[in-house]
């Protein structure tokens, strides 16, 4: 007997999670062991609420749509399951609702902790006696997940930093005879640098910006910065400079932290470009332009790169070819076979190994000096960022998928968080 | 006898004022009457110091490739001429290399400030005796130029922006049940609130994002301000919003203005939406996120608004017909002929008029309560964001005109400002 699915979305979005879903659901429909595939609302909470979508309702073009659409579709949550034998309630919930709605497989969309979720809930499945297949599909901008090429959402996000670095450097350098000499963007990434390292893929030629990548992995060193700086602008005219948000000082703290602290009680960051302008201005004297591209960055579906699209299809694909095996509490990963021509293919790695540790930016992928790619890094890098997928267009804007406010039935009485 | 022709761009750049350089130059070749076209480098200062580029040595492959290059390929300046009677020594000079090259064509590429230095040039030919027509070809981002439609860059800026408003909005919603509830995006318009404007644009639906526009036509009243995000965040969950840099309070001051000076002496903005974060989030308690787009969205040529180039090249053209028709001391403008579909063509309009004033929001553009888009707003601004022009792309990046080493052959002396 068939037996129906349910997708999640969790964590922050990128511009390719969808392409992951519109991969899962497609593979479901053409398989006779998967009835329906149902979308839970706002993540695992939409789970434990049975907040359900259910997506037959979705006909191939808007399917399509999905697909060229940012952001998480269903909706996503930070919401961190505690351990089940600390707090059993929410598994039991998860394993209800499964039940009521005869749910057999279970695709969890997510980074590191909805990797960790993931692992958790199958683990449930058989501690609490319910057989659901559990599956993670890797995504985050991050790309800070262990045992995978890449991390889907990743090279899209790397492709629109690298562009406007490439643009604003442009911007900058034309008019640098007589206005700002220096240019700071700041790019997400609170502990792995992998965006701030994709901003140096926009220079092809020597002198071309960005001229200094400061990585959350390399302790900030004033000092040599402003040298830095000071010597580009003599050698070049001007300075363009990328900076991940997650900057650090030799003691390991952040450069900049506003007060304010997520849900998950981390330090909310953003703001270390104006702060380090404010540095380059009174310090060196040269007016300094900044931006901050925060969400812009991980939801440029616009100009979204191909291979990344194509991946993130595929991480969907296989998530529900390694379900239909059985092989439960895996992450379909990305393997790279080569990097010139870009190769790979996917297979199924254990959550157990991926829940180990975060991929940062290795040293052997940043210059001697620390401010700058290797040729190894960029040699890893260039290829994720290939390729062009460009969304439906209309009156001068993408058409993206809007969520449907339709709710399957409820079949059990509310839960309490 | 054929004449030679000089093209210089000034002020801040665009995504297509080297649009209209190509169509600029293209024209120039097919007319008998020019022969050479040369681009000074740093704009007037390059005429003023005789840094001249042959762009003999162009072809057409490499035209287009200037055609979908964004930021002035020649290199522009922020440089005022002063009065020809209090200071006759510059315009003498430009007249001594317009003389030495045989320059009897001129075309300034740029916003208001150049058009008052064009005109100025236009009549110093007279005053002094050297035959040249000088013809303002018009750019900003700012559209706050009179007497035209638009300005040629404004279209591009406003697409990206309502782009970023759209892909951020959907990626605020997503996580907005457990995460931020307010994001702001900062637009550049110091004075006029355009693209602030077109930020609207990315709503097509009720309670689509942006919730709230803050132009600086429109005096900020935090109450009112906190009233609406408060109202937003429950009727809809979440609440996006667009700011321009040059928010004013009452008293006609600017919110946010970090201490540095530009070149021109006007106080360099940026920074007000953090400000207003740390407002929302202190006196509302909401998580926040803030962009700041700053040169990212000026020379975002990669989503260009294909109407904004087609009109950038063909200002360039004009201005050419223009001169041929010996037609001194004019802009070519963009006549509006229907909004939909969107017709216009290009008349001459005099520089005299032109300086006469910039061009702000008309209140009539702005909804009652000051915080959105009327519908005749929504009506001038959607044609001017549709179409989309994207560059070349090679390697996963657009592939962009680089400026040539090479100069034109000096003939006077060293000049000293």
């Amino acid at each position: 007997m068939p037996r129906n699915a349910l997708y999640a979305q969790a964590g922050g979005p990128s511009a390719v999670i969808n392409a992951s879903a519109a991969g899962m659901i497609r593979a479901c429909r053409q398989s006779s062991q998967i009835d329906k595939v149902f979308a839970a609302h706002f993540g695992v909470l939409g789970a434990l609420h049975e907040d359900l979508i259910d997506t037959d309702m979705f006909d191939e073009i808007t399917l399509d749509q999905l697909k060229g659409t940012p952001a998480a579709a269903f909706g996503a949550c930070r919401h961190v399951l505690r351990d089940i034998d600390d707090d059993p309630r929410e598994y039991q919930r998860l394993m209800d609702v499964f039940a009521a709605h005869d749910i057999g497989y279970f695709f969890y969309n997510g980074g590191g902790g909805s990797a960790h979720a993931c692992l958790s809930i199958a683990n449930a499945s058989h501690q609490l006696g319910y057989p659901v297949v559990a599956v993670h599909v890797p995504k985050t901008i991050d790309n800070d997940l262990l045992y995978t090429d890449c991390s889907p959402g990743f090279g899209s996000a790397a492709k629109y930093v690298a562009i406007s670095m490439r643009e604003a450097s442009i911007d900058l350098a034309c008019m640098s005879h007589t206005s700002s000499k220096v240019f700071i963007l700041e790019t997400m990434g609170r502990y792995a640098g992998w965006l701030v390292g994709a901003c140096g893929l926009a220079a092809d030629h020597t002198n071309d910006g960005p001229h200094i990548l400061l990585f959350p992995e390399i302790p900030f060193d004033e000092r040599q910065f402003l040298q830095t700086v000071t010597a580009t602008v003599e050698r070049v005219g001007y300075c363009s400079i990328a900076v991940a948000e997650g900057l650090r000082d030799t003691a390991g703290n952040t450069i900049h932290a506003t007060g304010a602290k997520d849900a998950a009680g981390d330090r909310q960051l953003g703001g270390v470009a104006p702060m380090l302008a404010n540095l380059v201005s009174s310090q060196l004297g040269y007016k300094c332009h900044w931006a901050v591209a925060d969400y812009l960055q991980r939801a440029a579906r616009h100009i979204a790169s191909a291979t990344d699209v194509a991946q993130a299809y595929a991480v969907g694909e296989a998530a529900v070819a390694m379900a239909l095996d059985g092989r439960h509490g895996l992450m379909p990963a990305i393997r790279r076979l080569s990097d010139i021509p870009y190769q790979w293919d996917i297979i199924g790695v254990p959550l157990q190994d991926v829940i180990t540790g975060d991929r940062f930016v290795p040293r052997e992928f940043i210059a001697d000096d620390g401010l700058h790619l290797s040729d190894a890094g960029r040699r890893y890098l260039q290829p994720l960022i290939e390729g062009e997928d460009i969304p439906t267009f209309a009156r001068g804007l993408p058409q993206y998928f809007r969520p449907p406010h339709e709710r399957v039935t409820k079949r059990l009485p509310e839960f309490t968080l």
